[in-house]
């Protein structure tokens, strides 16, 4: 415990990512005192036309002046 | 809200993502009267080695007149 | 295949949730002609308290007049 | 986007699930300078007779002086 | 790694939920090698009503001879 | 009927994917009585730079003479 599944588009650096790891097992481990050695973190990246926000894929959304 | 998650597996051209996503968004406005604009849809594109029905990879449980 | 998993908070009524259901799985065989009979559409129904939006739980989210 | 999904054994208050909404929502938004307004958190509690780790439940697992 | 989710409707004993577990992780065990220490399997039972199967709730569609 | 995801780091060769997907679906038959030809075990194959333990991605924790 835990598992923490962050779904994204693709775009974040390796470093970025990393970054994005610790920031969530620090976060359990300070809040919840979860042991950080059984954290599990997984990053999804999902291309945008595979991401539909309004109804319409998150690129188009995006033109349309949202999110 | 709400998230959808749709799996499948490759194939669906972009267009016919575009119309998943839609389809979905309408559906859940249409019947829980959900706001278009937090409702995300992500569709997740699984490789046939990758999906397993019947105890085969997918591709085989076809070919054996299945599914 | 196909699976879909539609996340939302509670309230949707037996009836409302067997419409999703046909609704999912309708346009799956309408647009990529998909065999109803593996198609599985699973909906997960999720307490306020745990959903966050704009970073507060959803509740507090929408006292704020958003979403 | 983006949609994190966070699995926990109960046992969270009200407060710490507020916190960790915040902070992983924080997160997105000063590493990867996402939008809070569409940045949704999921937390799902399981009970520990469903979670399993090194092949038992995982209240046998820490019993035996692991995790 | 690795993390697996098995997602059931209700009716498993907590006996069976343990020998899900312990057959799933020897599995990963034998075939890929993975630490069952660092092998998580997580079980959702999701209810009837929320399960859909060939357009309908799974107790429907089971009721004309499916499944 | 029943869904189970697994979780890994790539690998796993055509084959072993085929072991797992086998296994998998012979335990929940065996252990619930549950028809393969619905049970779905669809795998995802995780880059080791989106998989975070002990809040590091799992190469840099193996290197620490973890996991």
């Amino acid at each position: 415990m835990p598992y923490v599944n962050v779904r994204i588009t693709p775009g974040a650096t390796r470093r970025q990512k990393a970054e994005l790891i610790a920031g969530v097992t620090e976060l359990l481990v300070r809040v919840l005192d979860k042991n950080p050695d059984t954290t599990h973190v997984v990053i999804d990246e999902v291309e945008p036309d595979n991401w539909g926000l309004g109804g319409l894929p998150v690129d188009e959304f995006r033109k349309r002046g949202n999110g």
